[in-house]
C-alpha cells in the first residue's frame, strides 16, 4: 500500500479522498490542515488530522504527501518546504511561474533525496502532455489550447470583488466557429476576443447599481476587457441551484504538416468534459503520487513534471497485463 | 545529429524520409532494401542504398535503424534480428502478438545491449498511450477505440483477393450514434455492427458478376460479416482519381467517474484526423527514435513500449523551454 498525507482540506484535499477509493493500492493515513485538527471533519475512517505545524513528526508514516493549496501564495512556499521531508506532488497552475517553481523544488528535493512532481492536474498537467506529444510528432504546425465550458474559480472571485456583488459564477465557453476552424486544419490566426467568451451569473445586493457592475465587470483589464462578456443578474436561490458544481473541461489542438512538400494535413485533438474540476485534478494528483513513490524507490529524486514521467510508472496494473490489453 | 538507417523502402519508407527533413536534429545516412540498390531510387540527397544482407557492415554508421516492414511476416523476424545490430523502432501493429514480439525483442535487444521500441505509431501507438493516461486517471469507468474514416489496407486487400475484382478500397466508417452516446458519459455496450460501417469501392472485371462479388465481400468472415457494409462499383479512373490517398484517423474515449458516490462523470478524448496514414506514422517512429538514442545513450536497453518513454524525452527541445512553454 502507498501512503499518502492531504496538506490542506479544500475543495482539492477532499477530491484526494474520493480518488483513494478508486485505487485499491493507496490509502490515505493523514489529513496536515492550518486550521483547528479538532475542527476538521473527514471522510476517510482511520485516516487521521494532524496540525500543518507538525508534518516532520509524521515524515517516517508517509510515503507521498499531496499538497492541496492554492497556486497563488501556498504551493510556492508549502511545496520547496514539504520535499524536505516527504515526497510530494503538486497541481502549481501559475503557467508563468512554473520554471521558477521548479527551479525551488528541485533545489530542495536533491538535497533531501525526495521527489518532487509539480503541475499535475488538467492545465498544466494533461494538457501539457498533449502539448508535447502534439509538437513532437507535428514539428511543423501550431497549438491551440481552448478552455470550458467550465466554471472559472478567479473570474469568479474577481467579480465578488465588485463593490454590490453578494455571490458570482463565472463560465468561460470556447466561441464554436474558432474551433471548428481550428479543426479544419487551416491554422487561423485568432485574437483573445475570437477564442472565447465569457458569461456571468451575478447575484446583487438589493438595491445595488446593475448598470454599474455590469459595466465594471465588462471593462475589467485581463479579466474580462478582451472578451465578449454576458452578464445575467439572478437571484440567490438560482445561483445555488443551478450553479453549485464546477463543471470544466477544454480542447488541445494540434494542426499540421506532413510529406515532401508539406502536403499532407494532420489533427490531433485532446478534450476534457469534466462534471467537477477539483476532482478530476485530484485524480490526477493520485496516478502522479503513485510515479513519485515508485521512481523515489528506484533512487530518483529532484524536481519533474507530468512530462518526465515514464507513462507506464503511473498504473497500478502489471506491465506485462498493459501490454497484452492497453498498448 | 541522430543519425537514422531506414530497413524497407515502401510508403513508410518513403515517410521516414519526409519526416527527417521536419527534425533538424536528424539525418537519413542509409536505406536498407530487400531488393536491388541499383535499382531503389531515393529522394534524399547524401543517403545511400545499401541491401537488406548488408546490415551488419554499416552498424557503427546509425544510430536508430528504423524498421519499415509489414507486421504480418516481416518485423516478427526482423526486428528480434536488428536489435542484435541496432538501437531500433518499429510499426508493428498486431495487437494481439505483442506480448510475443516484446518478449523476442526484449531477449536479443539486452544481449545487445540495445534499446527496441515496438509498436510506435497511432494504433497501437498514441492511441496505446490515450488509452493508458485514460485508464489511470479514470480507473472507474470504460475504454471505445473507434478508427475511421480511414483506408483500411487489410480490408481493402482481402477485397482484391475476390475473382473478378480489379483494384478495391475499403474505407472504415465510426458510426455518428454510437460515438455519441459514448461522448454522453452513458458507458453504453456497443456491438461489433453499433460501432462502424464499412464502404467498399471495387472496380471490377468488364462482364464479372457484381452481385456475387457484392455477396462475397459483405458476407466474409471477420473482416464484412459483422458490419454493416455498402459496395459501390466504379471505374479505375474514378479510383485513381477519387481514393488515391490513404486518410485516416480515430478516436478514443475514457469515460468514467470520481466522488465518494461516483457522482461525478468525465470523458477524455483524443482524436486524430489524418491525410496521411503512413507519413503520420512515421512522424511518430522518428520520434521514439530520439528517445531510442538517448535512452541507449544512458545505459538502457531491452525492449521498450511507447508507455515506458518519458514524454520529455521525445523533444528536440530543450528541457527548460518545454517547462517554460508547453507545460
Amino acid at each position: 500500500m502507498i501512503r499518502l498525507g492531504i496538506l490542506g482540506y479544500g475543495n482539492l484535499g477532499r477530491g484526494i479522498e474520493c480518488a483513494v477509493k478508486h485505487n485499491a493500492d493507496m490509502e490515505l493515513k493523514a489529513v496536515f490542515t492550518r486550521r483547528d485538527p479538532a475542527a476538521v471533519q473527514i471522510r476517510t475512517e482511520g485516516a487521521r488530522v494532524y496540525s500543518a505545524n507538525d508534518l516532520a513528526a509524521h515524515k517516517d508514516e508517509i510515503d507521498v504527501l499531496i499538497l492541496c493549496g492554492g497556486s497563488a501564495t501556498d504551493l510556492p512556499e508549502q511545496t520547496p518546504a514539504a520535499v524536505k521531508l516527504f515526497n510530494v506532488v503538486d497541481s502549481f497552475d501559475t503557467h508563468a511561474r512554473i520554471p521558477e517553481h521548479f527551479e525551488n523544488v528541485d533545489k530542495a528535493a536533491k538535497e533531501s533525496g525526495h521527489i518532487g512532481i509539480i503541475s499535475c492536474g488538467w492545465d498544466p498537467g494533461m494538457f501539457s502532455l498533449a502539448r508535447l506529444y502534439g509538437n513532437v510528432i507535428l514539428p511543423e504546425g501550431k497549438d491551440y489550447t481552448f478552455w470550458g465550458k467550465g466554471v472559472s474559480q478567479g473570474h469568479s472571485d474577481a467579480i465578488r470583488r465588485i463593490k454590490g456583488v453578494v455571490d458570482a459564477r463565472q463560465y468561460t465557453i470556447p466561441v464554436p466557429a474558432a474551433l471548428e476552424a481550428v479543426r479544419s486544419g487551416s491554422c487561423p490566426d485568432l485574437t483573445t476576443r475570437q477564442k472565447h467568451t465569457r458569461e456571468c451569473f451575478v447575484v446583487a445586493e438589493e438595491g445595488a447599481d446593475l448598470a454599474r457592475i455590469e459595466n465594471e465587470i465588462k471593462t475589467m483589464p485581463n479579466y474580462f476587457s478582451d472578451y465578449d462578456t454576458t452578464v445575467h443578474f439572478i437571484s440567490m436561490e438560482e445561483l445555488k441551484r443551478d450553479h453549485a458544481g464546477l463543471p470544466h473541461g477544454g480542447f488541445v489542438i494540434r494542426s499540421g504538416v506532413s510529406g515532401w512538400n508539406n502536403e499532407n494535413k494532420h489533427t490531433i485533438e485532446y478534450s476534457l468534459k469534466l462534471d467537477s474540476n477539483p476532482e478530476f485534478t485530484t485524480q490526477v494528483l493520485v496516478a502522479f503520487a503513485r510515479a513519485a513513490y515508485r521512481l523515489n524507490k528506484e533512487g530518483v529524486c529532484g524536481c519533474k513534471t507530468v512530462l518526465d514521467i515514464p507513462p507506464i510508472m503511473l498504473s497500478a496494473m502489471d506491465p506485462a497485463e498493459i501490454r497484452a490489453h492497453l498498448v
